[in-house]
């Protein structure tokens, strides 16, 4: 009956975060299902989704490394971050995660104030990155802690953002309503001249102005108040027309108050597509642009079943996790999907209904976040080879009924 | 492909100590395995060992009930009871569980004195499920607190227990040596007239004397001293002698040292085969006897799949518990099972040996153990629903890998 059993799994997790990355979570589940199957063709293919880990995730899935960078973090501060240089296909391609530069939980919860933090460290590491010679950068948006509609980053590649008198304007969601115009002389001369593709990998549902703008959607969970939310999208329409007056030539027709992605990680969509970065829905830019290296489309081609995982599946998940993501496409090939998740919360069951045939949790015991989340990886494989024996159980049990039965 | 899903699915689980007995365990189940699979025939055999919730496992399967009583407990103290008259084809049986009346847990920490508990409270629910109208008792063990060679249960039923002097010795292990004789003139008519069908589920490696006697393997963990240990050892090979001697005939040729059994209860089992009682492994005698009205293995024939459970599995689980027996029996049918726990413990993977064929936990997300047995019914629903998906998707890929696919 060999013959009727999964041969071919492709394992496409997300991270679990705080506990394993991507590719340590598809190294777990794919050890897991060998020991159910020790014949299976077990292939993985971690996946990113833009916001934290994104970085790592790229950089190992393609065999690239990461480069250590101390930039200016969202309260001034400076903090040890990376970026990551991809390998194999997607060599020369730098992936940039803009929460590592200026993530939510990079600002102190008593400095939560989005009028005040920059997302200059996001315009350092594109600058290294640029400097060491990638000609591609990925800049993953999701997890922001800044609402400066990119004024930081620019600041970074070299643009000056100045007021009425011709005064430096700060970065920062505060001083938006300042801002007379934005200088590009200074910007570095690769970036100028067109030799460098940025491409942000965003939600494009983001917009900067109006009322589905940042300000008002991400303004109060960053910290921000009535008032401020208010102050903020008015700061914001105004950015908006600068940039569509002072924004290189490659920016082209870009609507930058309302064109989709422009709101991601705080306005930075708007800010580099200033200057010429293309905003794309971030499972597009990674998984089907070509610059990260990742083909799972081909990869679901063939598969028998793929087994995805995310650190918690509930409600939020058909919203545009990475299991909906990868149920999405996989329902194309009409492969069937499974999930693991560390925690199946409320609303778990509505990734039914969004092609997800199967979900199980890691948890074998009463045991507390914190032992889950420092035990991860052995409860990761030890549920991946249970889940996989109820699934090749299953599939026993079917070609046996073939043979007819006693009635019951 | 409907017709290779399973169809006819077999619910036989354990209770989970302390949040829900066999019959709820089942209930809840049964109810998650038609959410998954709307047009399956679920049945439920919940099922007992002999130890606690036994009684009350065997009322709710046949559709009998428990009758509240007030009996002596095994420090002396009146403890509020019950025994099952059992309904359906098993009426007539009565179901007496020696842990309701002489359970460890009706020891007080304080007092865990083996050589001082004693097993009256038996003898008395005998005697109660005789006198309403019983004709078979079906005495389940395990779980028990005393150590008197069921002295205190004989006395209870009437027989006398003397000393060289004549006088009644109080029942508990301390006195076993003083005992010179068992003076049965007094034992309940219906019993000494051998009317009363006596059967005792044990576990037969349990046995009265010897190196593996119930002092030396149980009294440790009862609560005696190394001194007591073989004090206690030593009036066990007395009792044996005198039961020997003072049995009724009924008894036959009963070895009451060594025996299969007879050091099950602390000895209970010698004591009750002294006066005609069978001792029985105990699932042969729940689910063979006839005695308890359920009849595993018809319903195991025809079935597609067995759903087992119990509250822990773990490396314990293949020694005899509830989810090892129902894969033996289910093996003999050719029937695959799998098995539910609320808590997957060490050696889990073991059961995997014994063909139980997958596992899964109930829990979803980080909870202490107090949370999951509060909630453990809504847990068991979901838990089983999953499950059951899980085997469905495996069984609808084998049917639809039938098709040749593409290279991978």
């Amino acid at each position: 009956m060999a013959h009727a059993l999964p041969q071919r799994i492709l394992v496409a997790p997300s991270g679990f975060k705080e506990s394993l990355d991507a590719a340590a979570v598809a190294a777990a589940i794919g050890a897991g299902v060998r020991r159910a199957l020790p014949g299976a063709t077990v292939k993985a293919v971690p996946i990113a989704d833009g916001g934290e880990g994104t970085a790592e995730t790229l950089a190992s899935a393609t065999g690239g490394h990461l480069v250590p960078i101390r930039v200016t973090g969202p309260v001034g501060k400076q903090v040890d971050s990376h970026y990551a240089m991809l390998g194999g296909e997607a060599s020369g391609t730098a992936v940039v995660e803009m929460a590592a530069a200026a993530g939510l939980r990079l600002v102190p919860r008593d400095q939560r104030d989005p009028g005040a933090t920059t997302s200059y460290g996001v315009g350092e590491m594109i600058r290294a990155a640029i400097d060491s010679g990638a000609t591609k950068i990925l800049v993953g948006c999701g997890d922001s802690g800044t609402s400066d509609g990119g004024m930081g980053a620019l600041q970074a590649l070299g643009a000056r953002i100045l007021d009425a008198q011709g005064r430096e304007v700060p970065a920062g969601g505060n001083h938006l309503g300042r801002i007379d115009r934005l200088d590009l002389e200074g910007l570095h001369p690769a970036v100028a001249e067109g030799k460098i593709q940025i491409t942000m990998a965003l939600n494009q549902h983001n917009v900067l102005t109006g009322a589905r703008g940042v300000a008002r959607v991400f303004g109060p969970q960053k910290g921000a108040t009535p008032a401020q939310v208010e102050e903020m999208s008015a700061g914001f329409e105004g950015w908006a027309s600068v940039l569509r007056r002072d924004a290189l030539e490659e920016a082209g027709s870009t609507d930058f108050a309302t064109g989709p992605g422009t709101g991601a990680s705080g306005g930075l969509g708007a800010g580099l597509a200033a200057i010429g970065a293309i905003l794309m829905p971030r499972f597009e830019a990674i998984l089907d642009s070509g610059l990260a290296g990742i083909d799972l489309d081909s990869m679901l081609r063939g598969a028998d079943l793929v087994i995805t995982a995310e650190g918690a599946i509930d409600f939020q998940t058909p919203k545009g996790k990475v299991p909906a993501e990868v149920a999405r496409r996989a329902s194309l090939h009409g492969v069937p999907v499974v999930a693991l998740a560390g925690t199946l919360g409320r609303g778990c069951r509505d990734v039914h209904d969004i092609g997800i045939d199967a979900i199980a949790s890691i948890m074998p015991i009463p045991m507390t976040l914190q032992e889950a989340v420092d035990d991860g990886e052995r409860l990761l494989i030890e549920a991946a080879e249970r889940f996989m024996r109820t699934i090749i159980l299953g599939a026993s049990m079917a070609v046996a009924r073939l043979s007819p039965r006693a009635a019951w």
